[in-house]
């Protein structure tokens, strides 16, 4: 770790931060030593300001100079060490959104000393300088890809520290323990315990309850991080594309009304009520002796096995709903904890007896039943909050720190394997030295994920996540 | 004009001034009278400044708030009325760019009461305050939409008001006789002569002249800002793709050291030297009885007809090279100032007799004989700068002020016209006030240009093409 922060620091870095392509303005952002002085020298302020004289957090105009020739209009924000987001010094150009000037821009800045910046090397930088720590540098990369309410609240709570903070205070507490224990083997020859052990293990206790709710939460964190699976059943031609338009919709609504901010379209990926769902469309599941068939309803019980929840949609013809009772069926005897809505589009097709009917001989199932009409638009809102009611966010809701890394989540299993070795030793009256050993261990696993214990390699991997220029 | 000027600046104005998508920042831009005290309201600073009371340029780390909702860390750059981009109050919050907090940002900040601003209405503000005129304004979104060394040169000289300063000062030496000759209707009675003719005549000389120069400048700023069309004559399977990858790559290997900064392939569009090269593929110009392929020769035809430069590519095989003979007699006689640039592929499958031979039977016509290697990417350079040495940018580099711009070509052509008319009642001794009526058209379209006169529709028209954020 010493040698690549020595080797980071030694050069300043540049890279363009915004988004690539024309807009009305980009940010090229220098970090770096020397950041404010070769800025300076590419800089004519319009009030001949010298960049190196002046206050952190100030901005100034003038204009980025190759030699003679003008490059841009630009204003120059300043940030002096250690008030920037590198713990560096800073300087920001906001130039022209042209990617031409951009370019021009960063070569001249090349061609004044700075190196181009590797991707996330600035939170690096701002790591390695004692900004933020690891969890938290991980959580800026997930805020800048969190497209939905839940994942950003998830990646907010983290960058400010949530969870850095409930891994922090245990691994404190484990290490005053550790010391005591250490402390014994230097008087081992006396037999006395400084580490009071029904303290200890009531500390165990509590630790291997978090870790726990911590490692629960990952299955709930990875489903928002990544979107929540939902399968679709049903025939070709049944409306599963009138039905996720109509869902759609509704969402762009409210997104086309802001003009410029219009997303592309995510292909069967939706957000209702903040949550991202992922629709995966499935063939049906109908009997059939064809081979080929039987192939694809294999592949649909794949594809519902993945999912969290199971949309079934039917059209309301009589005949197709005869044959809907038996699907239900094998759904839920295959998978009877899996969530099930029935949808019945165009129900205006049946009666009301057959409805009825319907109903009672589905009656020993556990689902739900909707009737829509995907092209009018009826019964969209009820599915919505039919999804959003079937998808445990019990713990986002409670504000409740929530695991979505997987690199966290890998580290936190091994923890609570070395602590549970330890309360075992504890337990087994193992001697004190051997149980130092676990407890390091299960220290060394805290410190893994907020980043007190790190390597070249482990933070190469990290930040090669990044975009260039965060 | 009045209406406009008070309506706009009634409300505050928001848009995401940096390209849509996600990258490591984005900045949202707000201006107006409420800008600072909207900005506040859903900003908590981390010292607790409150945001009203601080100095113009200067940056502030805190949290963007919705009630009790985090939305994320930022950092909002203040600039003051009269010091900004505008001319009014300016806040920009420079955030995490992640397309999801850009929206619940902006949305929060129209639920706040600004409006969603109109395409170019930063800019429009910034020219209704009096920052800019029109010309200098256009020249922001030439600048954006810039993408080689010379386009970007003209737009950066217009925005930095060589045009407009030129535009000015004709006007205001025709404004002065204008009032001269318009003192003497006042006293036509008594036959005064307040304005000097001969001065005026060496005036109106001197502004057709440099209004000619002007008018005949936007063909090379329309090539330029366009990109200089060059034809490709040559048959299917000669190399021409070969030969634009052998061009493109050696542009490539520079963009493509700036990692990050790489832009998409723009199809046999070619920046070299700085300027910008549009190449269109032609079927060539086979002789045919074949009517089918004799249409495409028409074609072929039109499209050098459009073209500044024609590049004939030929495989060095001695049958095709004796029809090459053929070919550029054909486009010599019809096009015989067109410059043309013969480029002979594998020439290496060529004798020495063969070439020698092949150049003395062409010695007659004018144009340039090149031997290149495609694939061994021999001659690649040598066709550069051929092809630099034939474009007509004499004016570029004499630094002069080109004509880019339709619009303006359209008031300078009308201007012209009026000023002729001028000269022309001058000589045939026309009457005072019929000339004034000529001098006050040419001085309105003068206004046009710079934006001294205009109106809703004019800027309506104009500021549409803008990005929305600029």
């Amino acid at each position: 770790m010493e040698t690549i922060f020595v080797m980071l620091n030694q050069d300043t870095i540049v890279a363009l931060a915004t988004p690539s392509g024309a807009g009305a303005i980009a940010i090229i952002r220098i970090s770096g030593n020397k950041a404010i002085e070769i800025a300076n020298e590419v800089f004519r302020s319009v009030r001949n300001k010298n960049l190196t004289k002046q206050k952190t957090h100030t901005i100034h105009l003038g204009h980025i100079v190759d030699g003679t020739k003008t490059l841009d209009q630009s204003l120059v924000s300043i940030f002096k060490n250690p008030n920037s987001y590198t713990g560096e010094d800073v300087v920001e150009i906001s130039c022209h959104g042209s990617t031409f000037i951009q370019q021009q821009i960063i070569q001249l800045l090349l061609r004044q000393g700075c190196r181009m910046a590797q991707p996330g090397e600035f939170t690096l930088r701002s790591f390695l300088n004692g900004k933020m720590d690891l969890s938290q540098a991980e959580a800026v990369a997930d805020l800048i890809n969190s497209d939905n309410e839940a994942s950003h609240q998830i990646a907010m709570q983290q960058m400010r520290g949530g969870f850095s903070n409930e891994i922090a205070k245990l691994r404190e507490e484990l290490l005053n323990f550790a010391s005591l224990i250490e402390l014994e083997l230097d008087f081992s020859e006396e037999d006395v315990e400084f580490a009071d052990r029904t303290q200890f293990k009531e500390l165990l206790n509590r630790i291997e309850f978090v870790l726990k709710r911590l490692i629960d939460s990952f299955a709930v964190g990875n489903v928002i991080k990544n979107g929540i699976p939902v399968a679709i059943v049903g025939e070709p031609n049944v409306g599963k594309s009138t039905l996720l338009n109509a869902l759609l919709n509704e969402e762009r609504a409210i997104v086309s009304d802001i003009a410029g901010t219009t997303r592309d379209t995510i292909e069967d990926e939706l957000v209702i009520g903040g949550i991202g769902f992922r629709f995966i469309d499935t063939a049906g599941i109908r009997d059939t002796k064809d081979i080929v068939e039987n192939i694809g309803i294999q592949k649909t019980f794949e594809k519902i096995e993945q999912a969290q929840v199971v949309l079934m949609l039917v059209e309301g013809q009589k005949s197709k709903v005869e044959s809907l009772i038996l699907e239900v069926e094998k759904i839920k005897n295959k998978y009877p904890q899996k969530p099930l809505v029935v949808i019945i589009n165009k129900a205006d097709l049946l009666s009301e007896n057959e409805l009825n009917s319907l109903k009672a001989q589905l009656s020993t199932f556990d689902f739900r039943l909707l009737t829509i009409s995907a092209k009018k638009n009826i019964g969209v809102e009820e599915l919505k909050n039919t999804l959003l009611s079937l998808v445990n966010t019990g713990a986002l809701r409670n504000n409740e720190t929530i695991v979505t890394n997987t690199r966290h989540y890998d580290s936190l299993l091994k923890a609570l394997e070395e602590i549970q070795k330890v309360r075992f030793g504890l337990e087994s009256g193992l001697s004190a030295d051997l149980m130092a050993i676990d407890i390091r261990q299960a220290l060394y696993y805290f410190g893994e994920i907020t980043g007190q214990v790190s390597n070249d390699e482990l933070l190469g991997n990290i930040f090669a996540n990044f975009c260039i220029g965060k």
